[in-house]
């Protein structure tokens, strides 16, 4: 099905959201492959990347980039194939990513494609370790962060497609790394595989904040933030002196259907006169190339690694986001739209 | 009774509070007046600050400071006069300003008062505009707010002895200023005297969030914020794009004897990549004669100006800073402790 050229499976958003999404607030549709216009490029989707800031897209407020539109496709990151093309700097055949959404087919104008080297590493990292989510990690980590040999970073969501990285990147920097995960094997991979030196599970851990104080027993400098919440309340507990908090996401909040309440802490922030940032990678478009010339120097000398999750097929899609955002996913989750 | 010399009225913390302070926290016993050991100096106190951070400190709990210890004298800044000294830098008849405390006279060496000049100003500002509040806000403001010409700058507290300069600062700089405070009165005072754009009275407003959006339709792009808790929740929902959060205090927390609780809002700081940083004053006392000689500048100029609470006498000081913990000072709240 998902291989078929002469048909473009499109999800489509039919209503918006009330909490947590159910597959109810899809729409999966059939419609014929656009013809690419002159300037254009058809290309064929073959990945499609799940993340939790597409759940804030779903609903109707003002955001850093507009609500997806009733019954527009799903925007969202894919890796695809140029199949036609009068764009002499991309032929058919070139391995292309860009915001092409929850679809199998889609034409666009060059300018909003990056090419992809297939010969760099499998061409899904473009939407992983050498894309969007390792690029936050990256400039999040080292922008906002600025992790000093020595520090004690938490971070989490720490298996997460940025958390994973996050961890290795602070690591190589001499830092202790403390990851808050959701399930004994994501604690235990973190540690094992990703060299984190401690890992928390917040699910089963009675007292996050005594967690936290164990882990980080000379307190955090480095908070890099994924998840907000009870996690946060317990890292606030346990802060350094002059400590970096990296806000970049809450993942936790995002199918509140009411306002979430919490401890008023911010004197916690006052009393160690710690930083608060809010992250958005697309902040730093310009500096993307310096980004992706590094982590792909690291991932090639094997310094870095990746964990990917991937679902087969476009229809399974909305089924596989409602999971991720249940932290259902053990690493970088995808969607495998077609064959490469 | 208050200027005797031969008796030193102390005013100890007998037990640590519950919540809101009363008068029975505290123990006011007389002493002799203690003779100065040598290589110090014999100060008698006129004037004593009270200051929201004093709250804190009555509590058993780790801080930038360290707690109040239960039969102490409570802790302060005061300005005062040498009265026995054979220290040559600071002979009979120095005004001088130190935390010396909730006490009329006190033994102290040198080194840890700042010599005050009389023919500066009235040397009660020595714990005002030209003291730690003046400090404050100046650092809090220009280090960590960083105003821009054309910004918009709210204030927390903003006819209190740290707002009412913030404002004027901010002012000066070509922003446009929005005070938030607890009385009409007071917001007249801040519109009227002290040159803000606008005002908000908190306690008889009933949308905070629609009044901070009305006062600063641009966003916002300073918050000072000495407050906290539902001003603040407020001032979040109005944040320009890389807004800066000055944390400066969160009096509207102090008294709390529970966790208080409020919406999660941190989302916020992240869509707008705004900026949370807590603040203390003490951080900068190496830049301290930068911050005096500005501000005196400006004082001299009349391009500031402040406004006093003064209480007389130290066995009203209980109940004066009760007071101040529940909004009711109008301006730097004092005690004067003995004629000058």
């Amino acid at each position: 099905m998902s291989s078929q050229t002469d048909t473009n499976i499109q999800v489509l958003l039919a209503r918006r959201p009330k909490g947590a999404p159910t597959e109810a607030d899809f729409r999966i549709v059939e419609t014929p492959v656009p013809e690419p216009a002159a300037g254009t490029v058809l290309v064929q989707n073959l990945y499609l990347s799940l993340d939790p800031y597409m759940r804030g897209r779903m609903n109707d407020t003002k955001s850093y980039i507009p609500p997806v539109e009733i019954d527009a496709v799903m925007g969202g990151g894919t890796v695809g194939r140029v199949i036609r093309s009068d764009v002499p700097e991309m032929p058919d055949g070139t391995i292309v990513e860009g915001l092409l959404g929850w679809q199998s087919f889609a034409t666009v104008k060059p300018k909003h494609l990056r090419i992809v080297d297939p010969a760099l590493a499998p061409i899904s990292t473009a939407l992983g370790v050498l894309g969007m989510p390792g690029l936050t990690a990256y400039f999040g980590l080292f922008d906002l962060g600025k992790p000093q040999k020595g520090d004690t970073v938490v971070v989490s969501a720490a298996s997460g497609a940025v958390g994973s990285l996050v961890g290795q990147l602070a690591k190589r920097e001499g830092c202790r790394t403390v990851g808050v995960v959701g399930a004994d094997e994501k604690a235990r991979y973190i540690v094992e595989t990703l060299g984190y030196d401690a890992a928390i599970n917040y699910r089963t851990n009675e007292d996050l904040s005594a967690a936290v104080r164990e882990a980080a027993p000379s307190g955090v400098n480095v908070y890099f933030d994924n998840v907000g919440g009870p996690v946060t309340d317990a890292v606030f507990d346990n802060l350094a002196l002059r400590a970096r908090i990296v806000l970049c996401g809450q993942i936790s909040l995002y199918n509140a259907s009411k306002q979430e309440m919490g401890p008023r802490n911010l004197t916690k922030i006052l009393m160690t006169r710690s930083r608060i940032e809010g992250f958005i990678v697309f902040d730093y478009l310009e500096r993307y190339p310096e980004g992706l010339k590094n982590l792909s120097t690291w991932l090639a000398s094997g310094e870095i690694t990746y964990k990917e999750d991937i679902v087969e097929g476009l229809r399974n899609a909305p089924a596989a986001f409602i999971g991720l955002l249940e932290g259902k996913n053990f690493g970088k989750r995808l969607i495998k739209i077609s064959d490469e």
